[in-house]
């Protein structure tokens, strides 16, 4: 890692870097992950230290960023939102289109669970099917306004595919770090895209810190999640986009799955900014839904603590979300409590069925991680803790074609007929 | 099937159905499939006789669809084209977002080409994930302005996955007919969306065949590739994209993966509406491409037949695009010929290896059917029939994540390694 220079005379720009924990402002300028201060207390197998966040001034950005701009801008995704990048030019952005995803009434889904304001935030529809894209577009373009060449991350899968899709579409080499048992559609897919892959024989936790090592001693650029402050500001523009979507409103709610707490921050991040901004005057509560086998940020919002613990051993079928020792959780944390929000957890058995029942009822296929957090939403619905009236937007991140055995064990395969008339009649009864 | 009334005495409107064979005119209020005349000659497993198309009185059509009411639009997908579409309320169409899928420069994938212009129109991102969403978007959409309670295909497996996926979408019931080897991808992902799915023991041909009876004897509403023409029309949407995309431009050539010939007849009806509604003045060059196991067409273009032989025991890694007879080949055939175009076939091993060029150069993961319009470009290319500028469009019409085996066939699995830096570092080497 290349160490900063603390900034106490920050240059006139519209953003810099700055500590969740301290307050620490850094140069944008410097290649930097964690605060140098803060990371300094750092324990193995916890919760980040010191994650960055990109703190704009939000004077100066209204004067790019604001409803005049949006209603004379035809760009879809990433590009429609440059003014609000902590980016130099247009022109490291991957020619894909990254986000620009549809927000659909989720009318029939709302009808069974007695809802009248269900909005589905469809992020399956991303190049490589998932939220990941988000982060990966904005990282592979720092790392090339940074010159680096080769860009690295560790992954369960999702982030590891996004990363190495737009890595392909702007020639960007990439390395990733998965676990092993890694579903075989995300390995493949990954290779497709021409990635240098590292199954590791260990689970996300140690590929992590192996390709923090590996970053430091070869050079690359880490995109890992959290640790890398682009993450989090790349997520952030989902909210910009329900917030378009609604009409420039603000939802009630917003229910993400939640592993490392990634996306939850970065959704949160950009509720805020958009607040920052004089957008809106309130934050969405951020509902947090786990796998109960990976529950670290739910047993710390129910004991109060205000970093989770980790849980050796997590596991799920929804893998997407199985963490040990979730990354930003400290961060996740925070956003959860101050909107209000709540974390959650939902069974595997939970989890399989409302995957089969979102599909049957919206035509939107997930993984098993994005069921979970419609069966969370479900599970505080039955509580009682959500309105009839509540403007909810379930935040669908990734296709169920990346998991097919979870899909297959959501649904029972028919038999086989004999291709003529009288089969299939039988098999009608 | 209920037959239609021959009228000699059309109404004023809009639009008609045309049989493509003997040009005689149908009211589209009668529920019709083929001509009631030219498929009194249909032989069983040969090409369709009397596909009807929808043909449309452009001059009523301009004054709602030009240049004017699309400066002003602000929708995205089918909805967007609504005045191009033979329906009579928007409310039928699903709300899922359907097309509007983006068209993006293919400019590594045109330099490794030696291609200044060249196009990827990317149809994976689809809510089902492929090309045939936009057929069953149409035919559900007719299904409930007709109200018929049940829609019913034969498919290789996307088209089925399409139709259950919008099924779901808007609670229509949703019946398909599939060989009991289409891959399980697509298995799981129509069972999700809640289709009542029959496997049989037999090929897609048989499916079809036995799908086009119960439809007759159930009253189901039958969605089959071609023999239903608004399976045609709706593929014909992503023409006016495109057109859209290029700058209200035509392109030289569209290239696509040819099985039935739907696709192609679809996209070539669109550029014909451009044609007859003034937007355009020249037809592309409509591009065929099969599978050398599967290229009934291609065999018809050489030999200058203007019906394809059936091809028995045809078979590909490029399952999508596998069929015997091609329903709807007599018209394709005629589409290639009076465009300019051609037909042409790749070897399996064409097409994964081209499968894992694409990923690398574009962050675009494909199933093998869409990988044979690429790796046919690329042989007409070496062949000299393609000049450096000329403005091709790839129809990119179906995602890899649904046939992960062939994906896994076109690249190679790296071994694992233990998580400590030493393993990372001998790997690298």
């Amino acid at each position: 890692m290349i160490f900063p220079t603390c900034m106490s005379d920050l240059k006139a720009g519209p953003f810099q870097l700055k500590c969740v924990d301290c307050d620490g402002r850094y140069d944008p300028e410097e290649i930097l992950y964690v605060c140098p201060v803060c990371s300094g207390v750092q324990k193995p197998g916890r919760a980040l230290r010191g994650v960055l966040e990109v703190d704009y001034d939000y004077d100066l950005l209204s004067r790019q960023f604001n409803r005049e701009y949006l209603a004379g801008c035809t760009l879809r995704g990433t590009r429609r939102y440059f003014p609000l990048l902590p980016l130099s030019d247009e022109k490291y952005l991957s020619p894909l289109l990254i986000g620009g995803t549809p927000l659909s009434g989720g009318e029939r889904l709302g009808a069974h669970l007695g809802m009248t304001s269900l909005y589905l935030k469809d992020e399956s529809r991303n190049p490589a099917g998932s939220y990941k894209d988000r982060a990966s577009v904005l990282v592979v373009a720092k790392s090339l306004e940074m010159g680096m060449e080769t860009v690295c991350t560790a992954s369960t899968g999702n982030a590891a595919t996004a990363l190495a899709c737009v890595c392909a579409s702007q020639g960007v080499n990439c390395a990733v770090i998965v676990p092993e048992s890694a579903p075989p559609a995300k390995l493949a897919q990954m290779l497709v895209y021409g990635a240098q892959v590292f199954p590791v024989r260990g689970n996300y936790d140690q590929a992590f810190d192996l390709s923090t090592e590996a970053c430091q001693r070869l050079g690359w650029y880490n995109r890992n999640t959290a640790f890398n402050p682009y993450t989090i500001d790349g997520k952030r523009l989902a909210a910009f986009e329900i917030w378009e979507q609604l009409g420039q409103k603000s939802p009630d709610s917003v229910w993400i799955p939640t592993g490392d707490g990634v996306i939850l921050a970065g959704v949160a991040k950009g509720f805020r900014d958009l607040l920052g901004l004089g957008l809106i005057d309130r934050m969405p509560r951020m509902m947090a839904v786990q796998a109960e086998g990976s529950a670290a940020l739910v047993n710390a919002f129910e004991s109060g603590a205000s970093e989770p613990e980790p849980v050796p051993g997590a596991s799920s079928v929804a893998d997407s979300i199985v963490v040990e020792a979730p990354r930003n959780g400290i961060l996740a944390l925070r956003e959860i409590r101050e909107s209000g929000g709540r974390a959650l957890a939902v069974s595997d058995a939970e989890i399989l069925s409302t995957l089969a029942l979102l599909g049957r009822l919206t035509g939107i296929f997930v993984e098993p991680s994005t069921a979970a957090a419609v069966a969370g939403l479900a599970k505080e619905r039955r509580a009682g803790r959500v309105a009839d009236n509540e403007c909810a937007v379930l935040l669908l991140t990734g296709t169920g074609l990346k998991d097919i055995a979870a899909a297959q064990r959501s649904v029972e395969m028919p038999p086989s007929i004999d291709p003529n008339f009288q089969a299939l009649e039988k098999a009608l009864v």
